[in-house]
């Protein structure tokens, strides 16, 4: 009934789809196994792509040659530059999302890739023989066979649905949960655990008073995710803001003694940032409100995401406290909030391709592995759907470094760390930011994506053609002089140094207070050179000028790193017999085993003295 | 947390939606009341609408102020006129339709109905008081309190999916079945029976040999089935049409053992004149084939669904028959066929306006009362819903005649006769049905939607339009005459009699084998008047002329049973009480407790020596 497929892809969600089409591009033959092709890509939580880090990484699955940047861009509704007043590596695009759109545009993706075959039903095991992943079971006793596995579960493992003192199993709100599989890995010798998470009630659009509400509407100049041709949008759909007062948090806490979460009812730990209304109010006593950002959920619908007030309170309590929030006294919920438990298995147990370490061939991504968010989950199953094509094609593994991409960084942290609470990106978790920018994505890893076989030559050639006009740009920015006399009267203006001698354009750029169309503006040359230019190169060559020391400055720190990322460790090394090594490292190293220094040294708990004695011995 | 609403509607199907929008369109409060938001409006079956005789229900529908004209309009993908070469009483309107953009359709009519709330959660249980529904109960234990409810659930009701040997709750596949109502009920004492419905498997058009297939495009000039301004279709998608063999017949009878029909597994009825594949085998052995109609899922899908391959063999049989279909020998599936059993409660129960006898203010509608159909489901939640709303605003109750409408058939057939199979419309069901075509539904029944509050005041000048046109020009076909010597050779030309005298151009209409068009070609008078007029006008001119004796018949005919119809009787009548009915009369007649002489004479049991009884009974 079915060929052997090189990989088997299990849940389609936003790490399940990038597996399938990374796969399938680089030409495995796919299955994609979802319990219901209805819910492809459904974004569970709130309809908006990318912010704050996350931006960063969906623009980086596009360079890679993923999808997530084109289909974002192609359902967005409303696209914002956060934190543009920040430093460029803080500089973060995020979309609002027809929720509907996006999920169909995934559809369409997904089935105009040649490559993607689909089968719709629950997958209850896995099929193993020698230590090596052979297949799946499905819920009816199908078996489809593949060289490799890749499983995107996200929260439907013994999904556990808790509002108020109610629970019931379901992966979301209406739909199955999924059985089995926990229980096979465990019985494998997996260690696996419960997080949670949450999802706010869903309301009426046609219920809320907008009036009180602050607009938020999206940039003037919207931008986009995607490297490539997507368009902008011409109209937008605007957000609201919103807050909570004494009021909301005095009702709220009426339901505290049947939360699940205080009650003990919840044993798995949920996001810390990102965390149910009642815990903000039991955690940060002192505020007196919290802000609550109201999104639309499409271009047509009046249905409402009311972002910020995840809670599994009961739900009379949930609707009692709502309507204290200025702009919802009238509200009309459409479902309540509600936490959901799940199983996930410590990534600690994975090696940098996201293969597991104790099954040959299977791979984990997204929430599986204790992250949260759709950027993660969809990086993730474009990293390990790429790896499983490698794998079974017999190709070296792929693994990105924390100098090039949050993905590594994710990927890094995951592995080495673990992580027993929902892990989210932070810029501050990358220690190179001011070089992982959203702005250079495409200089970081089109070349990577063109070498996979993903990204386009036309992506390839387009991002040549970025750089080479980038550097042009700075040549003449250089080249360019003024004189005192021509620019002084202008700099005092502006409150900006004079100069006393004839100055290069490019030394303005280095003025904080300067912006790079100002500085054009201050010879007519320059103006006539880059009326054609485009934004995106006068920002690139902006940035690079603005903060060439800072990025120097990471660039060497990052090849120090390198040096001891490209130190591999063989993979049976016993560090159990260097007498040499802290207890504390010998077990994790043990417990981990990196597969070089610079691995090692990120782990917690290794600490440089450790590693020295490690560069000693294996410089033996 | 919710107020209190005049119409509750459980469920979110066809009949769900029309009852919700015809309720709050008549300006009742309605609380709609769906397991998943996601899948409001949601084709379970095949992608079209329409058909033989549900076409017409259709256009009756929209007449009325429905919205399944208007939602299958938009969603279209192909329209075809079914049945063109037979006569007016036959043709169909039929669309296939995107089954994404169906559905979404229907949702933003619903979210832009100002009267309708959403509420997405199983409803568990109806609250009751005195014999009376005030309210329903969730699953989660909420109660919304309503003035009056309509039961919309489908085939969710104790929901068991069969394929081969196994099988699982469900109400569709991969979606949860609703529990509890049907206990409820037969507690009350209603009695609840079993059905079966099924479907084909879905596959990957991209693994089909189309060439092999015949192609059925649409009509070269598509109609639509509104009768207000939605567009017709300038693209269209094709079906294509195969068949199977007797390979296939061979290898599906293997399964035949382990198939839950003929294993007596499954209890309830299937559609008669929609057979499972192994149905159609084992009742028509003699043929050696059967019609495999391939229809797309949309604009963009690749999905296919395999209409008249409906089955709940085993999954390895499906497949491995299916690969013997031409065109289809390298078929991806993407799901397997399966039969899915659910309760129904027989519709004797039930009063003309859909209201249960035992439980005032509660109404069912669709395939709960034992019908099949989209169309069906979508006529009766738009009469449930009518009625409903006209209930708690102590207005009279709404029934549509047999002479009136199919709905009116629909209705009037359930109610008296009941159905232990799931029951379709036809042609052949309706008496009077060259009365009941698709081309007036407009004329029988706009004017009544438009009292009910529905159909608005263009639609009813539109009608009237309509009508004052069509009498118009037949006046004007009738002034215009042509003499022998103006048109004999043409006539001969085209082999129809030759006129001797003088004749007005209306008698030529009356002849079969000419057309409007030809006929107006006769006489330049004719062309030049007629240059404007719509093909409608010209159409509806040309049938009231060539079926005129058939129309005229039809109504008198109607007229006599219009009489019976008006003979009341009262509510509490007491048939045992007269020694001259039969006791097979007595017994129907107290069962069923017809409203009025015509509905009695069309319960099955009762013949026309017992109808004299009554006429003379109530006469006294």
């Amino acid at each position: 009934m079915f060929p052997q497929y090189d990989v088997i892809v299990v849940g389609a969600g936003h790490a399940g789809c990038e597996a399938a089409a990374a796969a399938a591009n680089m030409g495995s033959k796919v299955m994609l196994v979802t319990m219901n092709m209805n819910t492809i890509a459904q974004m569970s939580c709130n309809p908006a792509m990318g912010g704050v880090a996350k931006g960063q990484i969906v623009r980086e699955i596009d360079a890679l040659g993923g999808y997530s940047g084109i289909i974002s861009d192609k359902s967005m509704i409303q696209f914002r530059m956060l934190n543009k007043s920040k430093g460029p590596a803080m500089w973060s695009p995020r979309t609002q999302n027809d929720r509907m759109r996006f999920a169909e545009e995934w559809r369409i993706a997904l089935e105009q890739t040649p490559n993607v075959d689909f089968w719709q039903e629950m997958v209850s095991g896995l099929v193993i023989k020698d230590k090596r992943v052979i297949g799946v079971r499905t819920s009816m006793g199908l078996e489809i066979m593949g060289k490799s596995v890749v499983l995107t579960n996200g929260t439907f493992l013994n999904g556990l649905i808790h509002i108020g003192e109610k629970r019931f199993g379901g992966g979301r709100t209406g739909e199955k949960a999924a059985t089995g599989i926990t229980e096979q890995l465990v019985g494998l010798g997996f260690e696996s655990g419960r997080m949670k998470t949450g999802t706010p009630p869903r309301v009426d659009g046609r219920s809320l008073n907008w009036n009180v509400m602050e607009e938020q509407p999206g940039d003037e100049i919207p931008g986009k995710f995607s490297f490539t041709d997507t368009m902008p949008l011409k109209n937008q759909r605007p957000c609201h803001i919103t807050y909570t007062n004494s009021d909301v948090h005095d009702i709220l806490k009426t339901g505290f003694e049947k939360s699940p979460m205080f009650t003990g009812r919840i044993k798995g730990l949920g996001p810390r940032y990102c965390p149910s209304i009642e815990d903000k109010i039991n955690r940060f006593a002192e505020r007196d409100r919290h802000q609550i950002f109201v999104e639309p959920e499409g271009w047509n619908t009046v249905e409402i995401y009311v972002n910020g007030f995840s809670t599994s309170l009961p739900e009379d309590v949930q609707y009692k406290a709502i309507t204290k929030i200025p702009g919802f006294e009238h509200v009309k919920m459409f479902r309540p909030g509600y936490a959901i438990e799940y199983d996930y298995f410590p990534p600690t147990q994975l090696q940098p391709t996201l293969e597991t370490k104790l099954i040959d061939n299977l791979y984990f991504a997204g929430q599986i592995n204790g992250t949260t968010g759709y950027e993660e989950a969809a990086s993730q199953g474009l990293m390990a759907g790429i790896n499983a094509h490698n794998k079974v094609h017999e190709k070296d593994s792929f693994v990105l470094g924390r100098s090039e991409s949050y993905i590594g960084v994710l990927i890094d942290d995951l592995i080495n760390k673990g992580t027993d609470e929902p892990y989210r990106m932070f810029t501050s978790r990358a220690e190179f930011r001011i070089l992982l920018r959203q702005d250079n994505a495409d200089i970081r890893l089109t070349e990577i994506g063109h070498k996979l076989g993903l990204a386009s030559q036309t992506r390839l050639d387009n991002v040549n053609q970025k750089i080479s006009d980038t550097k042009k740009l700075i040549e003449q920015l250089n080249q360019i002089k003024v004189k005192p006399e021509e620019i002084n009267s202008k700099l005092q203006d502006i409150n900006s140094a004079i100069i006393r001698e004839k100055t290069p354009l490019i030394n303005f750029l280095r003025r904080p207070e300067l912006d790079v169309q100002q500085v054009i503006s201050f010879h007519s040359e320059a103006l006539e050179l880059t009326k054609n230019t485009p934004i995106e190169i006068l920002e690139q060559a902006s940035i690079l000028i603005k903060y060439e020391t800072y990025i120097e400055k990471e660039k060497n720190l990052a090849d120090q790193m390198g040096n001891l990322d490209n130190k591999k460790i063989p993979g049976d090394f016993n560090y159990r017999n260097i007498p040499a090594l802290s207890a504390e490292a010998k077990e994790k190293l043990s417990n981990i085993m990196p597969s070089n220094l610079g691995q090692a040294s990120r782990i917690s708990g290794v600490n440089p003295a450790d590693i020295s004695v490690l560069m000693v011995y294996m410089a033996r």
